[in-house]
């Protein structure tokens, strides 16, 4: 039988071929946390007495959610997490001033074909690459750290086909959200998406990354571009090294197939309180806003800030703007082009490789009656803050526009 | 009779010859508020129902101690003074991306001879142009808001004579931490220190700023550097006006004197838990450091900046590293000059313009067990986070250098 990329992937992973609603003991290629969620990983770990891990080299931890520390708690929580790290011998352990877990994985670790489970909803964001990931709450993570293994339900794939290329101002951000605004936040609960992109060099891994993150918005047990040359040239370019190309079989079997005409996209904006309550920027064009938050594992990469560079370039914001590329190396990469100093210049807060404004973690909460344009995940009642507030999410194309005219504005109608 | 600064100033702001002991009522040239105490300030006015100001020009506000917001809470009151602000017009309002209030108030506002008085222990810091400032508590402030005056005891004058020239990696922070090994934290008490200065270029504003900054943790009402050469040249560098410089008459009787030779100074460090148990770098060196801060009112001006980045020029940090500006200006300068590249390169985590890990208070708040070395102004038990940590101040080159090695270390023994 010819197989989708799923199929394929927890088939090798699974030691037996494997088809949709299988229930599935499947091992694990990388297993990850953070600090947010790692302090109940080792909990789980050290109250079932077990002080071993499945293999060293395939644990990944990051440092983000509480980066760097906003209270005593989150010091204490980070304390713990190192000294679990220096005894267990772990070395890829990524501190406060490295990345965003799912940015870090992305960069350092993912390849196509693998199985990665980590303590985060949004680790579909290695799907980018062509693995199937998928969060998992503590526990399962405490397991497979334990075990390398894990149990799965086979979702049932389905495809959707990127064709043409995108215009000006659109980004992956606007695909996430059309696909959201089609099939709404649960249509794809039991299923995971696999994503054929036409022309591979116009919609880039920084575009891709953020349409596998918001797969858990979509309630896909996995959001997965198969893995072309794209792929493989941005893991070369990261890493020095050529992964082999994973790629389901001609004829696989999809439960159904969607189609998304790029140049036909418009900069899409998810109003609130639901990350499925998608409007075009131009019916929400005009609202007000108090603060812009640019960054976040669903647009933080390079391409984002580089995005929001070029509208702010020799401009001022007319309403605050935190842009906070996702990890240390998007900082250098940006700071390197100019792009830190056109933002800092143009009146932006900056920093790097921190979760915070876009869980209402720290460094940017919003307050009661406060309305904040977002390049992050989430818009329901309260995700950034005060329960009063409301949050638009945007790209970093609309998210800088309105930052330079203090209302939702058409990146199209400026720049 | 011949004045002091203190007594020509207050003589002044009261409109009566004053000397030591008196009780006077005070004009106020500047009143000031920041988020944290700005609460309090308005929520006694709001209580006794007064909505007036004494002269909207005069009142300056400025965001750092919760900027940006690390929870629910602290956004709550930045809405609720922004609100303030508008309702009564204030045109010196400076929101989370302008910097610390002290800066704020050094870079834009300060001129010799003033009265300043300002929610915020660190006001003394404005003494560093030769104003008179002093912290007061909010409802003292909210007083002062209202009136333009405010209440005080004139205090006993006391001369401080800095002769010679710092040499190699010796700052203001060596001076004020000189001062507190030899007087401790409370032999100033109803006190104003006036500090003159031999060779006026060579203690800039920047080291005086930390000096006067620490006067409060010295327990002096004020502690003022006589303005000179130096004192205009800052002024018209920063706003490109040359201010008009108010001394000492000659002759002016002080309690009593005292002389730092400057060329003789060593690194200092204050070990923990209190400001005054100083030693020298040397008798501390080799301590294990778990994470370093750069910043604060203190110390987080350019030349503090300027001095991280020589030493950590084309080098990794050991350990965690924080680093940040005191404000946009001196941010946007660092990063002109190149500095800024040079921290993030060498695996500083930066930023601009909050109090965060001075106080514990979020952006690296210090856990358990760890040790931390800080520029910052305090260190007693708790300071900076976890009562089970310990904080050890120090200039930015003793900081630099001990970021670099991961332990106390003189910046002389390695650049």
């Amino acid at each position: 039988m010819p197989q989708t990329l799923t199929e394929k992937i927890l088939s090798r992973a699974s030691g037996k071929e494997v088809s949709p609603g299988d229930v599935i003991e499947a091992k694990t290629d990388i297993v990850a946390f953070h600090d947010l969620t790692g302090y109940h990983v080792i909990e789980v770990m050290e109250k079932a007495g077990i002080e071993k891990v499945f293999d060293k080299s395939k644990i990944v931890i990051a440092f983000d959610h509480l980066a760097p520390p906003p209270d005593v708690r989150s010091a204490e929580i980070q304390v713990m997490i190192r000294k679990f790290v220096k005894k267990m011998g772990l070395p890829n352990f990524h501190d406060i001033n490295f990345g965003i877990m799912h940015e870090v994985l992305l960069e350092k670790y993912a390849l196509p074909g693998q199985v990665i489970v980590a303590a985060d909803s949004h680790t579909t964001t290695s799907g980018a690459v062509g693995a199937f990931a998928q969060g998992m709450g503590a526990s399962d993570i405490a397991a497979a750290v334990i075990t390398g293994k894990t149990w799965l339900v086979v979702p049932t794939p389905f495809k959707v086909e990127l064709k043409g290329s995108p215009g000006k101002w659109i980004t992956g951000k606007d695909v996430a959200l059309k696909l959201l605004q089609e099939f709404k936040a649960d249509y794809f609960n039991g299923m995971s998406i696999e994503v054929y992109v036409e022309n591979p060099s116009t919609f880039p891994m920084d575009y891709r990354a953020t349409v596998s993150n918001m797969g858990i918005e979509m309630n896909a047990d996995a959001l997965m571009f198969i893995p072309d040359e794209e792929t493989k040239n941005y893991i070369k370019t990261m890493r020095g090294y050529e992964p082999a190309l994973v790629t389901p079989d001609p004829g696989a079997k999809y439960a159904d197939e969607y189609t998304i005409e790029l140049s036909k996209l418009e900069p899409l904006v998810a109003v609130p309180y639901s990350v499925d309550n998608v409007k075009t920027v131009n019916e929400v064009e005009g609202k007000e806003v108090d603060q812009v938050f640019i960054g976040s594992c669903t647009n933080g990469r390079l391409s984002d800030i580089e995005i929001a560079a070029k509208i702010l370039k020799d401009k001022k914001v007319k309403t605050r703007c935190i842009a906070i590329p996702a990890s240390y190396e998007m900082f250098r990469r940006a700071m390197d082009l100019g792009y830190i100093e056109t933002l800092v210049n143009a009146g932006c807060i900056v920093t790097y490789g921190t979760c915070g404004p876009c869980l209402g973690g720290h460094f940017g909460v919003a307050g009661p009656g406060e309305t904040i344009v977002s390049t992050s995940n989430r818009n329901f009642r309260g995700r950034m803050g005060s329960n009063d507030s409301k949050v638009y999410l945007a790209n970093p194309a609309v998210a800088a526009a309105s930052a330079l005219e203090g209302k939702i504005t058409d990146p199209r109608s400026i720049a």
